[in-house]
């Protein structure tokens, strides 16, 4: 990864603010700037200087991993020894403002790193800058995210080699992650679901303990993350002899997904895509049973910018990466979700998911 | 679970305070009080009523599990949905103040949260008191833990079966986490943690795609979610030929280990626990070697209250359940870490985990 184009734009970015310096403890954003892979640790950015923070447990971790920055470690938590480094340095020159991010930061967080900070100096609540940037991936990124896909599309054959009547749905799901596992996955990007009969109608119905029901659909969403990187992918297949409502039910969901990718392109707000995929499903009679949004950005997180959600006005950009995954839902009777991971193109999109999406009964 | 002596518990808390009502949108908070094991939820409480905000995705799921709460799905997120509800019935009835969770809710979260509201209702920092409640677990909490204990410590007897020379770290991780899922495990309750020769120096060293060394220290840190609760483990065991070196540290560990275990009763400050193991291996020369604290709280989330640290002033209680976890290392060179989990008993304390920890060479 370069991380001196990311930290040179936040820079840039800094310089059009009224804040001073930035601290950025969001783990991810920590990982996409500077490369810590650790649970505690913060980036100050200034002007002239990045500055990291971390705690004893992180001494080798951070030496070795953190790009761009001079590394302190302390005895003590990455806040409040950033509060106490920025008070020795910074705090008799005049006042100065640190944005911290709001959609990160805690209440007593802010609070604590306040009384820490000599009066003159504030944390100020900061706008969510590094997502943006994150929305439109790298070339090292989409080489990541190809892996991830790649990796993520082989659970799902070891899933239909399992998938029968009877097998417990954390079954099916322990063989994909063992696959994943000893691929070197470093963990699934969410708790897998593998949802049967009436569970299916569950968008977030994680795997349970309850067998695979005789006939019906099975929710297959799952996914890795490979290298910091996360995939996200849904198949949903029948058990059994299939019904022609099941059938055309299906057919109506892939329809529509299919129509929410050929919207994906450069200049199309992401509320478009959304409305491509609700439009199909209207005319098969089925936009009340898909009760979710069509989408999100994948990348480090697993859910993050852009929403593709009727309302959002994010225009796609080449670079981003995100997923087509409606659904619709019967609550007490089934449900149906496919998903694939795209990035956008200069002409279009490019579908990274390979798995084969037709009516599959097994 | 019985939740209605906790949501009893809050309201009486409510009683002593300026809050005319608290939000909970701490999910393992929201869980614990009313039983919802969504990723979308928020559970209002006042005086005479608790009520449950949730999304379209979770309107069964939610109607299945919520527990003494009327139950709110909305086309919208749980805050806004709570901001409106809050709006229309207690907007016109006098100043009313909302407590939110300051060490969870974001700032941007508070702030669209007070902007929802009329000005005469208004957002304000609450302190974690549902954490202190759940400090003390339950008779179903410890029957929970005490599974998912006795599940996890499964998994290093699969460990040993593969831990070899060669073998890639991420493969022992794959090997015991197919094992929990086999056995009804959610989820590992934290990214399992394999390290081997230097690595094992690294206190919070990810399994990773490294082969085992042909000899050294491997740290073996692992633990399951099952049933909502988690366990969490550490064995350390030598490869190939022990230096007198490598196991006169080992045998200090265990020392302090076992020491900060006999001081684990009622009415004793965790610092004086944390102490205990330090001290023991202070003596070996050895204190240096230990960088973090002794133990955390354990139980709906991995980390939880106490923290079992110097300068911390909790006392125990019957019901706590901790983790002693006393460890040694030298960077570059190799690191030791022994753990359990132990519950504070009226008499002392129960070691919960069953592993043996004598010292062991593969």
């Amino acid at each position: 990864m370069n991380f001196q184009p990311r930290q040179e734009k936040l820079r840039e970015y800094l310089a059009t603010t009224r804040f001073d310096g930035l601290v950025i403890s969001h783990l991810p954003n920590v990982r996409y700037l500077c490369g810590f892979t650790g649970s505690a640790g913060l980036l100050l950015v200034e002007a002239g200087a990045n500055t990291f923070f971390t705690d004893v447990r992180y001494d080798t971790q951070a030496l070795e991993e953190v790009k761009g920055a001079e590394v302190v470690v302390a005895n003590k938590s990455p806040w409040d020894a950033a509060a106490e480094w920025i008070s020795e340095r910074r705090g008799k020159a005049r006042h100065w403002t640190i944005g911290v991010e709001a959609n990160h930061v805690t209440l007593a967080e802010k609070k604590r790193f306040n009384d820490g900070l000599p009066t003159k100096v504030r944390a100020k609540d900061a706008p969510p800058q590094v997502e943006r940037d994150r929305m439109v991936k790298d070339d090292d990124e989409l080489e990541c995210i190809r892996a991830a896909v790649k990796l993520g599309a082989s659970l799902f054959d070891r899933a239909l080699k399992v998938l029968r009547p009877g097998t417990k749905e954390t079954e099916v799901a322990a063989e994909m992650e063992y696959v994943a596992r000893r691929a070197g996955a470093e963990q699934m990007s969410f708790p897998t679901i593998i949802a049967s009969g009436a569970r299916s109608a569950l968008p977030h119905g994680r795997a349970s303990d309850q067998p695979i029901a005789r006939t019906g659909f099975v929710v297959c969403d799952f996914g890795v993350i490979l290298a910091g990187y996360c995939s996200d992918q849904t198949r949903t297949v029948w058990v059994g002899e299939a019904s022609s409502e099941a059938h055309h039910a299906y057919e109506a969901v892939l329809a529509a997904q299919l129509a929410a990718i050929h919207a994906v392109r450069p200049g199309v707000t992401v509320a478009a895509v959304d409305s491509a995929a609700r439009e199909v499903l209207r005319e098969a009679g089925l936009d009340k049973n898909f009760t979710h949004s069509t989408g999100h950005g994948v990348g480090l997180e697993i859910h993050e910018a852009p929403r593709v959600a009727s309302g959002q006005k994010q225009i796609l950009q080449p670079g981003m990466v995100i997923t087509i995954e409606p659904g619709v839902y019967f609550p007490g009777r089934w449900g149906i979700r496919i998903e694939d991971m795209v990035a956008v193109t200069p002409q279009g999109c490019e579908v990274l998911t390979s798995t084969p999406k037709e009516f599959l009964a097994v």
